[in-house]
């Protein structure tokens, strides 16, 4: 028989925190902290094999459950000393979910399980609290109600809205028919009565009564939180962070305790660390006479634990340091054992019920990119850990916030500040205000930035959550959903801002003491690391002068085998990737130069040379391009002195520089003095069916010799103080590659005699970024001693996708699962992958020294960059701000593959 | 030392018929009769390799050369008894040119060499007929100055015209100066004074003398015949041919024998059997006192050698068998010798040099397509050949020749005749006049067909008359240039249409008795069987009727183990294939339906359907469009009754049959009550930048999953006659198949339910037309019975070409060699088909069983046939046309691949 459940408590565990993928990540460590004799509620895990089991048999619990359920729930009644659905010592449990990878808020949870009509009075009895009973009861009801008889079943929100928001309504009509200001008013009285009108409203409204058998409560909870699985917030968010569909949630079953017992009771939320800074200092929050979803949902504004956490918005209020300095100190050193035994920073959840601390949860706790670095190095030194055990700590995409520009600080101090809330995610955003995840979504796909500004944010917004440039929120803390969420995925978030009144019908938000009303579309700029938040743009500053980042990236490096190069095509990209630690560039686009509009700018005479007859006028229009080529070449390769600089010749098709609008053609013919009817004529017999597969890369070069030609003696002067590579692109055939060696080779000779100059030891080699050209790489390696993967084209051969038209049916690839990922984000490896294989074995069994690259945007998304190395890539070239996330990708790839230098 | 010099003469050879490669088919087949015991002319043949040594060498003959060829000088003069450079007993050669395939007139060969001041008067004691001697001498000079002195040096054409015209209008002038009509009114001294003026005119024009050196003659020669292989006739000839730019020419040095010295004295030119109908009668055509080029030139028309070659051009003119008739029969049984001996039909050419005859070449015939059938079954019949050669000896396109057709014979009687000439290429033509190779081009290109009329044609035409679909000329006899390139195409051509007067300039022609003038542009047809021109456009009709076609194509099929089936979409199509031996369909593209025009048009509603808003809209236009679906797919399926027929689901992007034109649009609106502005937008937003790549095929599906219901449904009606094959284009992962089997399996059997139908045994595979698909068809197989490589996309993906914009450089990429072919036309085996040998080798590790077939233009080439029957592809489908030309090809495949059924 497959065993499905696990036990713990009373310092023993059946599992340990290795068994993440059957316990999940919050089992797993329940139960290690069971068995490191942490004060943990007894309970009992249901593995995710069961989750798989469940939804193989068509969302039905498999039958040798019941069994295993019952013993284990033995066994934690023995731990607890009290008895589930028992009238005189009842036992009551909470059904939690726990994925393998932490999915906070994205899956149901159900408290209070147990309690019924044959329990209240025992639990009464027991705590002497009928508040605390009745108000658990309605909680249970309302929770019940809405996770396992709506939710999971699949209903329609009943009345369009939901049971929750009938029963809230019903909770805030009886608040006002009572005159109560808030819950904690209400009498015992008062819930029992809702508690009853709770009970008729679900069977009205879900057809079926709340169910009073301590038993069916149990089995449902179980159910709902496997069904939860598969919601959309957790679909959704699985997307997102690229979690598997089939890895499955655990369900926890575990003894309540109440943090909600009265005054001797709370409940909190901590770090061991800094989660936003990574200083090692122990940060949480906590709330009197709560449970912990009051935490976590933001509703109340929390205490913080400890001076250490005391900032501008909480600073008033009593911490537990103070409040129960022992029970403080027992917190304290947990959190001690806690980091020694997993030698990470820990999120923890705590509640003391009367007195008596329990421990609920531990799991390795999210951080930015900027604490991930600190804690690294702090660890590192503090010789928790080893520098590979550092190396692997900082997720390469983690980098991109210590790369993201902050606030100039030289004009924040001067800047309209209008409010202050609480630092959730550090860095500066800047951007238009919206007032819902949706307009967010929108602004996203139109390109622009914007600062979403909730009341607070709840699962629903993760979409607008993750378009926005940054998140602003008037309520919460610093574990708050929005605050979790957003420092998982390193964005500025600022949130608790009480000063800011959100009214969401009206898009607009007043602001405590001020006239100034933000309506949507305002442009602020937020300080995430403060929590400020300003009115209109400031001015950004580079923040990578940091030492330890410094020091971070250095130690990378010691383990890093495969080189990383820069996609650049000025002196300015040039010079920051060399400041990020580019080792040359891998890709210089030559037709970057004829972005500029005017006739003195490269292009005029580009579109001179596009719009001659003849060879000779043509020549004649490219000798005039010569000084800018040479000039903007120049820097570029300056820039890059004594590193290796890969030059592609023209790439893309010549219609692209011929000019659309009637006005701009009218004043190009004016300005080369021919008729508009020809530039019209000569735009139109260049116009191309599908130009992404017409005249153009080393077309051009066949049909135009010229244009080679020129670049080559430009080259041949500008190149001589770095390594130059000529990199043909487009190519699908060997006799492409020698046909061009042989332009570049005479005119690279011509020039050398014509201005007296030494011989450039340039390389020659092509991009592959046509199928055949892959496939036929041994063939294509007798002409080159370079190879460099152009992945945006070759993805879209392989795939036959359209980069400019897939947004008809990628959402709808992805949505229905037919592909794992855009491919354009990650190589893909089963397919394009296959072809970088092959074309790098056969490549190598032609000239096994042969320099192979890429140079598509898959350069700097980490998988790819891990793929580029199992692949035995000589280097990767990506934009200069992705130049130390390679870095570390390729290190940790490294690393991974167990070699080192 | 390698040899390069193989002796011939005197009964003996060093070479044999099989020595093709090394000493070119003309050297192979000479060597061949002299070891027959047939009189050739003594001389040798200097290798290929040696050509290939001369361009290795930078253009020099090897120094090994110069011994080898003294040492067979001296043998061939031993032969012929006669020395050479001698000034009593002098030998004369003429230089060759003799590839591994024949090339006629496309290289260069010089005649009379050895003629010089030491020499002539020698030759004039020795014939005593200075006339004769001068006249040689002139002939010399004109074709030395051109060939060796001007051409093979690579010279600009002297006064931009060259020297062979300078020298010719010298010639004229001459001819007028003296009152003479005809070149052999011009006396001995005549001739005499103008090669003095000839050799003045070279020393002037060319900058050096017409040497006098024997032996600087005879070095000149050889060299000129190795550097006439690239000279560009012979390129574009090769071009169109297939043939290697590595073979290399040989050169054959042959004692001359003169067919112009007297009365006795003749040359002609004949085939062994009819090479235009394949009739077994000698057929052949001589001038009395000429040398072999005045025959091939068509400058005079040429007599018949006997009764059998007699037509109303030439029925006036005296025949061999008449006037010589004791030579005529030994020259008749050297034709049964050489047709025993080769076992094929032979084109020879002979001269007379007082009354004796010589042998001067034999090689295999060109022949038409008709001829070619023919002659295998006569063969066969005559024992002289087995089955498997008769089949072998059709070329698979020649059969083009016997599906297109011919004039409908019930109007060809009353239809206005204009002239008659000689039938040089079987079949009808029609089209408009054209009067020079570049218009022919240019209609061939504009996509018009024309008819190339010319005074006669040179190899500088050959494009123009490839482009053309009919070729005439006014001069020229059955052996012309222009009746021997046409019949190697199969392309009909009619010669010697005396009646015609040419003007290239004005491009108009008269003719002889009549007030009609034709002028460029004037629709003409032609009877290429029999040799009629008709004004205007005359009704044509099938030529398949041909009971030795049944019997050849039955024979073939006995050999051929791969199936053939057709590409059709309509019920006409289907039949027409089936009639052609199809064997099923391999592709119905259901979109063709939407090619009419209307509002009762299926078109219509599915424009409709393109313009909802929503699922349900969009059904109910799919609920319209069923009737049409269903009645188009019904009619094809049947024409197959028992056979399999592939239907593919809808492939191309929608935008497609949005209108584009304004009055469409509105027309449109009109009918469907919408506004306007919504069709544009409509259009505007389905616009797609590469469409090719862009939302078509099973992308449509997955996104209006409504469409492949809806085909499905109709399908499943109409398909119960055949053995219906679903197949999803466009596909580049399994999961698409995946999701779209679920579609097609669910509405199958909702459809069967629905009307009480049989369960059709439907097989489910996809197009491999992506590379990805290709390189995944492991895992395609996993959810396919078959596939069928789409290669028109499979070739344009994986060459990054885009067929509609390969236009602005494919053109030059096969003139540079950069591709041995246009990879649109034969498949490449090199790259594409590396996929798709990956792809059956895959496809068949997951299922040995998997069907795979071919469905893309490619199909019906016969070049590509032989790749998909090495492949091991279960059939090809090509289209209805080219079913024939398929399943001989894939039966010569079988053949050569020396297995049988």
């Amino acid at each position: 028989m497959v065993k499905y459940v696990y036990t713990f408590g009373g310092g023993t565990a059946e599992g340990t925190a290795s068994d993440k993928n059957l316990l999940g990540g919050k089992g797993a460590n329940l139960a290690e902290m069971c068995s490191q004799g942490i004060p943990v509620p007894a309970g009992f895990t249901v593995s995710t094999e069961c989750c798989t089991a469940y939804y193989a048999g068509g969302c039905k619990l498999p039958a040798e459950l019941t069994g295993q359920v019952l013993a284990a729930l033995k066994k934690t009644e023995a731990n607890m000393g009290m008895i589930y659905g028992d009238a005189v010592n009842p036992l009551l449990i909470s059904c939690r979910s726990g994925a393998r990878s932490s999915m906070p808020g994205m899956m149901d949870t159900v408290l209070n399980v147990g309690l019924c009509t044959a329990t209240i009075p025992g639990m009464i009895a027991k705590t002497g609290n009928p508040r605390f009973v009745w108000d658990s009861y309605r909680r249970l009801i309302m929770m019940y109600a809405d996770v396992v008889m709506e939710k999971a079943e699949g209903l329609e929100p009943a009345l369009g809205k939901g049971i929750r928001k009938i029963l809230d309504e019903k909770l805030d009509e009886t608040k006002h028919a009572k005159g109560c200001k808030s819950d904690t008013d209400l009498t015992a009285d008062d819930l029992k009565a809702l508690a009853a009108e709770f009970k008729a409203l679900v069977a009205k409204h879900l057809g079926k009564p709340f169910p009073d058998d301590p038993m069916a409560q149990l089995w449902g909870g179980i159910a709902a939180v496997f069904k939860s699985w598969n919601g959309k917030k957790a679909v959704s968010y699985r997307r997102i962070e690229g979690i598997p569909d089939d890895w499955g949630t655990a369900v926890n079953v575990q003894a309540m305790v109440f943090g909600n017992m009265g005054d001797s009771s709370a409940t909190g939320v901590a770090f061991t660390r800094d989660p936003a800074t990574g200083d090692n200092k122990f940060y949480g929050e906590w709330l009197v006479n709560a449970q912990g979803e009051d935490v976590v949902a933001g509703i109340r504004t929390p205490s913080p634990i400890n001076d250490d956490t005391k900032n501008e918005q909480n600073r008033h209020l009593v911490s537990m340091q103070h409040a129960m300095p022992e029970t403080y100190k027992e917190l304290d050193a947990i959190r001690t054992t806690l980091e020694r035994h997993f030698t990470d920073m820990l999120d923890i959840e705590f509640t003391i019920q009367e007195g008596k601390l329990w421990m609920l949860q531990c799991r390795i706790g999210k951080r930015t990119g900027t604490a991930a670095l600190n804690m690294a190095i702090d660890m590192l030194d503090e010789g928790l850990i080893d520098k590979k055990t550092a190396v692997m700590r900082v997720a390469p995409k983690q980098l991109e916030e210590l790369l993201y520009p902050i606030i100039d600080p030289r004009t924040e101090k001067d800047a309209h500040l209008l409010v202050k809330g609480l630092p959730a995610g550090p860095g500066a955003a800047c951007g238009a205000l919206v007032f819902t995840a949706e307009d967010a979504v929108a602004a996203h796909r139109a390109g622009k930035s914007s600062i979403l500004l909730r009341e607070e944010t709840n699962p629903e917004d993760v979409e607008g959550m993750r378009a926005a440039a940054g998140i602003l929120t008037a309520r919460g803390g610093m574990t708050s959903h929005a605050a979790l969420v957003a420092r998982g995925w390193g964005k500025c978030c600022i949130v608790g801002a009480g000063g800011l009144h959100v009214d969401a019908k009206t898009k607009t938000a007043r602001i405590t003491g001020s006239a100034t009303v933000l309506k949507e579309g305002d442009i602020v700029t937020l300080n995430g690391t403060k929590g400020h938040v300003y009115m209109g743009s400031l001015p950004m500053m580079d923040a990578t002068e940091n030492p330890r980042f410094q020091r971070f990236m250095t130690m990378a490096d010691t383990f890093r085998t495969m080189g990383v190069r820069t996609n650049a095509d000025t002196p300015e990209d040039a010079k920051v990737a060399r400041s990020f630690g580019a080792e040359g560039i891998g890709l210089v686009r030559t037709e970057h130069m004829f972005y500029g509009e005017g006739s003195d700018q490269p292009l005029f005479y580009l579109r001179k040379m596009i719009l001659s007859n003849t060879a000779e006028e043509r020549r004649a229009a490219l000798n005039e391009l010569f000084p800018f080529v040479k000039a903007s070449l120049k820097g570029t390769l300056e820039a890059m002195e004594g590193l290796p600089v890969t030059i592609r010749l023209l790439d893309p098709p010549l219609h692209e520089f011929v000019p659309q609008g009637v006005e701009k053609q009218a004043e190009l013919a004016r300005a080369l003095g021919i008729r508009v009817e020809d530039i019209k004529k000569r735009g139109e017999a260049l116009h191309e069916t599908n130009p992404m597969m017409g005249h153009r890369g080393v077309r051009l070069g066949v049909t135009y010799p010229e244009v080679s030609e020129m670049q080559t003696a430009e080259l041949t002067k500008a190149g001589k103080k770095c390594v130059p590579e000529i990199m043909v692109p487009v190519t699908c055939d060997v006799s492409e590659i020698e046909v061009t060696k042989k332009i570049t080779d005479r005119v690279h000779a011509e020039i050398l005699k014509q201005f007296g100059l030494a011989k450039l030891d340039y390389k020659y080699g092509t991009m592959i970024e046509i199928p055949r050209a892959a496939l036929l790489s041994d063939r294509m390696a007798k002409a080159c001693e370079f190879f460099s993967f152009g992945t945006n084209d070759l993805t879209q051969l392989t795939f036959g996708f359209s980069r400019d038209d897939i947004g008809g049916f990628m959402n709808e690839y992805l949505d229905q699962k037919l592909l794992a990922a855009d491919p354009f984000q990650t190589i893909d490896r089963d397919g394009v992958g296959m072809l970088i294989r092959m074309s790098v074995d056969k490549g190598r069994a032609t000239r096994p020294d042969l320099k192979i690259g890429i140079c598509g945007e898959q350069g700097g998304d980490p998988a790819s960059v891990d793929f580029c190395y199992e692949t035995g890539l000589t280097y990767v070239s990506c934009s200069p701000f992705r130049v130390p996330i390679a870095r570390l990708a390729a290190a940790q790839a490294a690393l991974k593959a167990g070699r080192k230098k």
